[in-house]
């Protein structure tokens, strides 16, 4: 096996419900829990019970199937009306999700195709149902190529990859995507210790990967987000390994707040510094960095947020979501197509261009 | 008036105690509490209702004191046994303060000498007394001092200092060091706004930086210690300001962890990196940061320390309490003595040597 082993989302073996491990239970309790329609995904979207870009896009697409293969009695219009419905209330539940829409624009273009041909409403939810299957192993699958193609730069010799946030298998369908690699190397037997950052405001670090990383069997070290400097100084930091929202044409990355200091410290301590990705992160719309939108967070996620208020209630909160790394601080970046290197225009235009990966892949959405 | 206005330690106007600003309870709460003996200052430097290495040097300074002051009526042996006993209890309050056993040390020394000249217990007892509040009056003298040297530095344009962790008014008994310039400039007219990092684990940025600068009405903005690349980038970081536990001999800077990364990226970003402190700071006795002891916090401060867990229990966690900012890095030291430059070996040499600043002021202790 390789990973962590935990399902992040999976169709119930009996059919009639998804089966997600319930994120705000960790790092307490590992529970799956069944949502047995749309509703229910909606709930579990919002409340981040799933998360992570890929997985979103998943769970979204898995939703609008489920949801449908329990209709398919309705009479033909009213069947065809859910379709529709179903859609626009799953795309609401995390509107800034990209992901999610790409997965249910391509449910939505099947069933309409389908629906064309004139196939009748139990053909329609069982070709859902498999396209969302499709989807859900699509991402297993770009997870793993990550991992494999991303593995040989990790160090081995004994120095640890340097995380930030959660892009591990709990934020995807597979493996994840900065984690992938790190998995396939110690399931090639290769010992690799990771360094987490506990990822301020929401501690994805310390709540989810060092979860997701010690239930793999891998040497996992946590430490605040302020602390990543001291270690490379230290000489404990043999690369630092994140992943990325968006990324610009040029090759700026967008990433979790916090990722542009690890890139400057890298470079200031002469480390690796690597994004990996799937290429349907990569858009070509953004020239640069400059035209990524960045998302403003609540600033009570810092003023508080552990149950208990720990800055004045009043106080003012620069809180974006995300920051900007250049390209210029990017050693390499791992995709599920292969390593691009500097300069990565080329490579991210041969990516986005002529061969359509990014139609098919989607626009790349927002971890949490 | 100059500063938050905040007594963080005075005496009692009965003169009976020592009244303390209870940290413990900011944000929520700013409020006094009497210390009536010297096991009651024991329990607030223990419970960090005083915190900060200036502040807790003065508040055991006047614990033994205050405790002495109400035992005048002793025999004789009994309250020079006293001395002793309650020097030795108030030392292990907090054994890494070592700003405490300076203030302690200079207590006993004027108790000794006038206790052989034959002085009865009530001058004893009278000359601690003074000589406790001559403590708390350098302090409070040094904070101001630091306030003028580093004014002058402060940015004009708009644009904000950056600060770490708490090295205010709370953390002395005047109007801090780091932050003292910045409410002498105010105290002037001039508008300079202060970033504050909430400083993780323990928050001291969240909790009591920006407490302190809202009170003196000082605009500030709270960020997670990861967002400070992100500020600098958005071109909102005029200068970088933080306080120092030890500074060695070439120049290496001590302070809580994090400095050294704020160190590193506002070298990246060609912003001016401050260092305010007392003289009695820098440690001749350590030739670069190298020879500086570094604490390890406990890894509980990073699984949870907000009421809850937030990491799983048994993650190991690499939890420095400070780290050092090699001298390369600093554009100026701010002092109570004046603003020393690079090169910097030759000014500490002169702070520490002929002149014996080091030892009037004592070695620098741990802020918390």
């Amino acid at each position: 096996m390789i990973g962590p082993g935990v399902d992040t989302i999976r169709w119930a073996a009996d059919g009639r419900a998804i089966e997600i491990l319930d994120q705000t239970l960790l790092p307490r309790e590992a529970r799956h829990i069944r949502l047995e329609d749309a509703a229910a995904v909606i709930e579990a979207v919002r409340a981040l019970r799933v998360r992570g870009a890929p997985a979103i896009g998943v769970a979204v697409a898995m939703g609008l199937a489920l949801e449908l293969a329990r209709h398919t009695g309705e009479p033909r219009a009213a069947f065809l009306r859910r379709v529709e419905e179903t859609y626009a209330l799953l795309l609401g539940a995390r509107p800034t999700a990209v992901n999610a829409r790409w997965a249910l624009d391509r449910l939505r273009g099947v069933a309409t195709a389908v629906a064309a041909d004139g196939a009748d409403n139990g053909v329609i939810a069982c070709k859902l149902y498999g396209e969302a299957t499709s989807i859900l192993e699509e991402d297993r699958a770009m997870c793993l190529r990550i991992g494999e193609h991303g593995a040989p730069l990790l160090p081995d010799d004994g120095l640890a990859v340097l995380t930030h946030c959660n892009a591990g298998a709990l934020a995807t369908a597979g493996i994840g995507t900065a984690l992938a690699p790190l998995y396939v190397a110690h399931a090639a037997g290769r010992a690799v210790p990771v360094i987490a950052c506990e990822t301020r405001p929401l501690l994805q670090g310390s709540r989810i990967t060092v979860w997701e990383l010690a239930r793999a069997g891998i040497d996992a070290t946590l430490i605040t987000d302020s602390t990543a400097a001291a270690a490379m100084a230290a000489g404990r930091v043999g690369a630092v390994l994140v992943g990325a929202d968006r990324i610009a044409a040029n090759g700026d990355v967008a990433n979790k707040v916090g990722t542009y200091a690890l890139a400057v410290l890298a470079r200031y301590h002469d480390i690796p510094f690597y994004v990996a990705a799937p290429a349907s992160t990569f858009d070509a719309a953004a020239a640069s960095g400059a035209a990524i939108p960045i998302e403003a967070r609540d600033g009570g996620e810092v003023r508080g947020g552990f149950g208990r208020a720990t800055a004045p209630p009043d106080v003012a909160v620069f809180a974006p979501a995300f920051d900007v790394t250049p390209a210029a601080l990017v050693t390499a970046m791992i995709t599920d197509r292969g390593v691009l290197r500097p300069p990565f225009a080329p490579g991210i235009a041969a990516f986005t261009g002529a061969d359509g990966v990014a139609s098919a892949g989607g626009d790349p959405a927002l971890n949490t």
